[in-house]
């Protein structure tokens, strides 16, 4: 089969030709019809983590078709509409994913890593991994919500959200755009931390009802004590105690975007309001299903800005320069 | 009436006479028979917060019997054998009131800080913030489960830990010690991190089935992944991101205790197993209850060092050496 891949670190992508390992028992091999372009797909590329091999293909927010399914599969049917996200296998042993946690599995196979992504004409995966995308969802922006998408959605399910709840979000990108409809839907009153003046107008149409300029420390301190939860998205150091100072009694902090500088939180900062500070990664398989129902029914999507694939490298020079608005998707040319 | 005083920050106690402020329509007065001594009065004496007013009568564990009670009181008859903790009073207004969370007004006020203390013949606070004993507590030992035992005790009720979880403390002291003891009966299976060898043995008899050298970063190391709730009481600094590897995915590391320095947490130690970082002050007075209860019935009291009131300065002393086991506790001998 044809993919796209990276040769070296920072390297612009080629097109190669290259083989699949044999189709194991519990796994299928899904037609990419698209795949979006993440942020982690650019680290892997660029080996930022260290942990990349090349030829590398990257792409884990796949939306395609079921080509082939193991002899074990029973999830999964040749023809089926699906989706992939970061995770392409987990250990189906330990207690995450006993208890359905599997994206918290130690041991989960991401999609690109020593193993091909869905910038290819191919990509395979265990069938627990994949889900189906509900009738009437839109399979070209689908791709988006299985990394994108269920990053911010996770949170609410996990922490028990309720619609009553006043949930602020930093950042508003690819990730952040998402979260905005999300807690829209969900009932929420949404605030939008934005150091875009010119996104503000767009994240009210996305579901905020108010906007702070994040850069502005007045602003921020004037909505001391108001949210029950605030969702990070970015990854850049904020002064994160003034962020605290936001919280309601009893509200969370909560990092999806992952700031590589520490957080020096004071534990007064935590101490007298009872607040919490937490991160979480992607969601399980069941929670990207209940995802995806909710966004079909409340018709939540991600605004994407398509490349065909054999554009891979004007795409992701686009991702790059930070102006996509505010998902690139590749669609499959091969 | 008769009280111990501080007359400026650091110098010793004297005793006093003062008149307290006429008694609230919702207040009562209590006749202290017992009080704790705890790291908060020495940190009020020693204006070590800025917020000290002198002549300062600290004490903020007390165990008492109703002396007198305002017009408006129904909580509490003259004769009842009660305790009061850090909150003398709060808003009664604000939503953390109305929720029954107390212990989170912004605006609740602290025993000791613009008013007089438990180092005293009397004590006054609003009827709400005072709790009355089970019968069958201890009065003796009863002060110190106020401030001491609640700050411990409350995050069990607040994040709703369950038998089966795998608990850790660290630091064995006047906190640790009870709670310890609290988590053995809650169930669960209690660890203790301490850097003092000498305590372990100790800390087994309190509840610990497992003690770990705090000082030890291989033994901590290989607790890897252990734990669903850490609760740290001590006010240094350790490495918290080693810490946080000893959780469980989920699981919470919580801070009673007031470490001034930022933590310094990085993301990543909390994103890939969804953990949270958080902090409580006490409790509210319905936790209280509950707490005195529990204690009650599971025959938990602090271990704890009588001194006569007229020797409260050699008390002070006792607990400035870090020697006291656990709790120093002052009878009134006015």
């Amino acid at each position: 089969m044809h993919a796209y891949a990276a040769n070296d670190a920072g390297g612009s992508l080629s097109k190669i030709e290259l083989e699949l390992p044999p189709l194991g028992p519990n796994d299928v091999k899904i037609k990419v019809k698209f795949c979006g372009v993440c942020h982690s797909d650019l680290s892997m590329i660029n080996n930022e983590w260290g942990a990349s091999a090349y030829p590398l293909v990257a792409g884990h927010e796949v939306a395609g078709e079921i080509a082939e399914v193991g002899e074990k599969v029973t999830k999964h049917s040749v023809g089926d509409v699906v989706g992939l996200g970061w995770h392409a296998g987990y250990c189906e042993t330990c207690r995450s994913c006993d208890t359905g946690d599997h994206n918290l599995c130690g041991d989960a196979t991401p999609t690109i890593m020593q193993r091909h992504g869905g910038f290819a004409e191919y990509v395979q995966a265990s069938e627990t991994s994949v889900v189906a995308l509900p009738p009437g969802l839109d399979i070209k922006s689908a791709g988006p919500m299985f990394c994108g998408g269920i990053t911010v959605f996770n949170p609410l399910v996990q922490f028990d959200i309720k619609p009553t709840d006043k949930v602020a979000v930093i950042g508003i990108g690819g990730l952040g755009h998402l979260a905005l409809q999300f807690l829209n839907a969900w009932g929420c009153e949404v605030t939008a931390f934005t150091s875009s003046e010119n996104k503000a107008d767009e994240a009210k149409k996305m579901g905020a009802h108010h906007i702070i300029n994040s850069r502005d420390a007045k602003q921020i301190e004037a909505a001391s004590n108001s949210f029950d939860l605030i969702i990070s998205t970015v990854n850049v150091k904020l002064d994160w105690n003034l962020y605290l100072s936001t919280l309601q009694a009893k509200g969370r902090l909560h990092f999806v975007g992952a700031t590589l500088e520490p957080l020096d939180i004071g534990v007064f900062s935590l101490l007298g309001g009872q607040k919490s500070v937490s991160g979480s990664p992607v969601g399980s398989p069941d929670t990207i299903k209940t995802m995806l129902d909710f966004a079909n029914q409340h018709n939540i999507k991600p605004l994407i800005e398509v490349f065909p694939m054999s554009k891979i490298n004007d795409a992701i020079k686009h991702v790059e320069s930070g102006k996509a608005r505010y998902r690139v998707v590749l669609e499959a040319d091969f």
